[in-house]
C-alpha cells in the first residue's frame, strides 16, 4: 500500500497561515509528541522518579530508537544509537576512524560540508598532534583528492546550502580502494531520501533528528557503526553508559558490546520522548514513496519559480538524482527577499552570502504549499526591482 | 528572610506514599516544569517553529541558565554555560586544562571519583598519546600525590557513594602551588551545599542538573571556566555554537568570546525548559539556609538509624562539615534491604558492594520524611536477621 501523505500531514501541527518550508532546519511538531512528552514528564518523571530508568524504559531508549532509525538509513539492526549532538557524534566517528588507519594522518573533507563537522575535525587533529590535518577541497574535487595519504573521508551526503548530493556508494568504494575509512554525515539525508548505509558499505555515519525526523529543538543525534567495526573500535569519548557494565562502577573503562559503546553520558529523555512520537509516523512511511513525492514537490517548485521569478537563479542541481530534498535559489538580495517571504508566512531560510533555501518534506508539505509559496514569492519579486537601494525598507514593511 | 522550605516543598510533585530520598540521583518534578515544558513544546516549537531560536530565546538559554546556576556555585557572571552531558563537559575541561600545562602529562584523580570521569580521562589520554596518563589514588592520599608532574587535579568534590567531601579551597591551593590546574566535578555539590568556585580559585568545574537541581532525566550539564582562563582556552570539542560567528558558516574555527566557546552543538531545548522551571524555585533559596537545613536532616537521619538499626554501619563522615547532602550506611545485604525499603515506598539507592545511599534535599525533604524513613528502615531491619539465607525471598514479598 503506498504511503498516504495526506494522512501523515494530519499528524503534524502546522500553524494557520504558515507555509513551512524549513523542515530541513527544524521539523514541525507531531501532534502526538506533545502528549508523549507530557506523559514522559508527568507520568514517568513525576510518578516513577528514579525508577523510570527501568520501568519506563529510559535506559534503552537510545538503542531502541536507534533501531527504528536504522530502517530509514539502510542500517543493520543493532548498528545505530542515539545520543549527544551531531558535532559530538562527528568527533566520535572521526576518532574511531582515525584509529583504524594508524599510519595515516589526513582527514579529507569538502567545502560543502557543514562547518561544525570541519571544526570538530580541526579540534580532534589538534588534540591528536601536529602530524594530523584536515584537508578540505571543493565538492567536485573529492574523488580525485582521495590519495593513499587519506585516513578518513568525511563528507556530508547532502550539501546544507545547495542540496547537492554526493554519490555515497561510489565515494565510499573509492575511499576503500585507497585504504581510507568513510564517515558520512546524514544531517540532510535521514528522513529526506532513502539511504543505504549497509549497501554502500559505509564505515561510520552520523546524523541529527530535529530536521527531517521532527524530534524538536535540540533532539538527539545518532551514530552508525558498521557491524564489522563495532567490536574493534575503542571509543575516544568513553563515558560510563558505553561501559560494558555501567552499574558495576569499575575504576577502568571496558567498552560495551557492539554499538552500545558509542553511548557516552545520560541520555536526554524528554527529547527522546518527542522523537519516539515522530518515529511512530515514520514507521508508516515507505522510503521509495517518500523519494518520489520529494522529487515531485521539488520539481514543481523549481518549475513554478523559474516561470514566475526570472531574477532567481537555481543553486541546486537541476537533475533530481543529484539533489536532496531541498531547493535553493541565489539572489544578491536573498536575505531581504527571505525576510519578506517570512513576513508573508512562507518560512524558508537564508544562508550567506546569497542563498534562499526551501526544504520539501513529504510528510507534511502539500501541493498547495508549493503553489502558495511560488505565488507569494512571485508577488514579492514583482513588487520591487530588488536592485533599488530602498528594497530593504520595502522588505521590512511588507 | 530565611528560605521557606515548606513553601519550596509545595512546588514539587511528590507521589503519594513515597518518601523520596534519591534526589541525589534524579530530582523530582517541579509542578511548574510540566507546564513550562508543555508550553515549550506547544507554543514555542509548535507555533514558532524555526523562529523559536530567536523569538523564544532558545539560542541564549545555555548562557542565561548558566548565569542562574552561577550564583549557586559561587561562580562569576558569564562563567557558566549549559550543554551536553557531564561526561562530555569533563572531557572539555580536562582537554583545556592539559593545554595549559604543556610540559606535564599526568591527570591526578582519586578512587572516590565517579567512574565516568575516570573513563573520560582515560579516553582523552589515549587520544593525546602514550605519554599521557591518569593516576588514581585513594581520596585521603590526594594531597600528598600532587607532585610537580601533575598537570591537572581532577576531583569530584562530594563522593557519590559515601558523601565524603573534599576541601576544595585547600586542594586547589595545593594544586596551584605545584603548578597544576584544578578541575572540580560538582555533580553532588551543585544544589547540595554552598560552593565557592571563585573564592576557591578553581580553574574549571563541571556538573549536572538532574540531581539536586531537578531538571529531569537527561537534563543538561554545565561547565565553569574561571574568567582568567576564558579567552586563552582553545576548546577541544570545537563545535559550531562555540564559534565566534556560528551563522557566518566560516570554514575554519574561531573560538567565541568567553564562556560561549565551551558550547558545542545544538542545545536540548525541552530539557532546558524543565531546568528553567526548577531554577525559578532555586532563585528563592539562600545557600546558607540550605546547608543548615541539609545538615539538620542528615543528622536527624543518622541519629535515628543508629538508635534503631545497630546492624547498619555509617559509611559517611560523622562530621557534618566533611559531608555533602547525603548519608550512606553499609550492610552486607544492602541490596536486599534497599529493595525492601523501596517496596515500602522509601526510595534511596544501592551502590555496590554494600552501600545504602540516602539523599537529603532541603527543597522538598521534610522532617516527617526523615522520621518515616527511619521507622520503616527499623521495621525492615527487625523483621529478619538479614543474615539468614531466606532474606532475599522475604525482601521480595515485603
Amino acid at each position: 500500500m503506498p504511503t498516504d501523505f495526506a494522512a501523515t500531514r494530519d499528524q503534524f501541527h502546522l500553524p494557520e497561515g504558515v507555509i513551512y518550508l524549513d523542515g530541513n532546519s527544524l521539523g514541525p511538531l507531531p501532534h502526538a509528541a506533545a502528549a508523549r512528552v507530557a506523559a514522559c514528564v508527568t507520568d514517568e518523571w513525576g510518578q516513577m522518579l528514579i525508577r523510570g530508568w527501568n520501568a519506563a524504559g529510559w535506559m534503552d531508549q537510545p538503542t531502541r530508537l536507534g533501531n527504528r532509525i536504522a530502517r530509514l538509513i539502510g542500517a543493520e539492526p543493532g548498528s545505530v544509537v542515539l545520543g549527544d549532538t551531531l558535532s559530538i557524534k562527528v568527533y566520535q566517528a572521526l576518532a574511531s576512524a582515525l584509529d583504524m588507519a594508524p599510519t595515516r594522518r589526513v582527514i579529507l573533507s569538502d567545502t560543502g560540508n557543514f562547518p561544525s563537522d570541519l571544526y570538530m575535525a580541526e579540534g580532534l587533529c589538534r588534540t591528536l598532534g601536529p602530524d594530523y590535518r584536515l584537508v578540505t577541497v571543493a565538492p567536485e574535487e573529492v574523488a580525485s583528492a582521495i590519495t593513499d595519504e587519506v585516513a578518513v573521508l568525511m563528507l556530508t551526503e547532502v550539501d546544507y546550502r545547495t542540496g547537492r548530493k554526493h554519490d555515497m556508494a561510489a565515494l565510499t568504494a573509492l575511499a576503500h580502494e585507497k585504504g581510507a575509512i568513510a564517515v558520512w554525515d546524514l544531517a540532510h539525508s535521514a528522513g529526506a531520501l532513502p539511504v543505504d548505509l549497509a549497501g554502500c558499505d559505509a564505515d561510520f555515519a552520523v546524523g541529527c533528528t530535529y530536521k527531517y525526523l521532527n524530534s524538536g529543538p535540540g533532539g538527539p543525534a545518532f551514530i552508525y557503526v558498521a557491524p564489522r567495526h563495532q567490536d574493534s573500535t575503542r571509543p575516544a569519548l568513553s563515558g560510563w553508559l558505553g561501559h560494558a557494565a555501567p552499574f558495576a562502577f569499575d575504576l577502568s573503562y571496558r567498552p560495551g558490546a557492539g554499538i552500545e559503546r558509542m553511548r557516552v553520558g545520560t541520555p536526554a529523555i524528554l527529547q527522546m520522548a518527542a522523537l519516539e512520537a515522530s518515529l511512530d509516523i515514520w514507521d508508516r512511511v515507505d522510503m521509495a514513496d517518500l523519494r518520489a513525492r520529494s522529487i515531485a514537490l521539488c520539481e514543481a517548485f523549481i518549475a513554478g519559480v523559474e516561470a514566475a521569478c526570472p531574477d532567481l537563479t537555481l543553486a541546486s542541481p537541476r537533475d533530481a538524482a543529484q539533489r536532496g530534498s531541498q531547493v535553493s535559489f541565489r539572489h544578491p538580495e536573498g536575505y531581504a527577499i527571505m525576510q519578506a517571504l517570512i513576513s508573508r508566512g512562507v518560512i524558508g531560510d537564508f544562508r550567506a552570502p546569497d542563498i534562499l533555501r526551501f526544504g520539501f518534506t513529504p510528510l507534511y508539505t502539500s501541493d498547495a504549499d508549493v503553489h502558495g509559496a511560488v505565488a507569494i514569492l512571485a508577488e514579492i519579486m514583482a513588487m520591487s526591482s530588488w536592485d533599488r537601494p530602498e528594497f530593504k525598507t520595502r522588505a521590512k514593511v511588507t
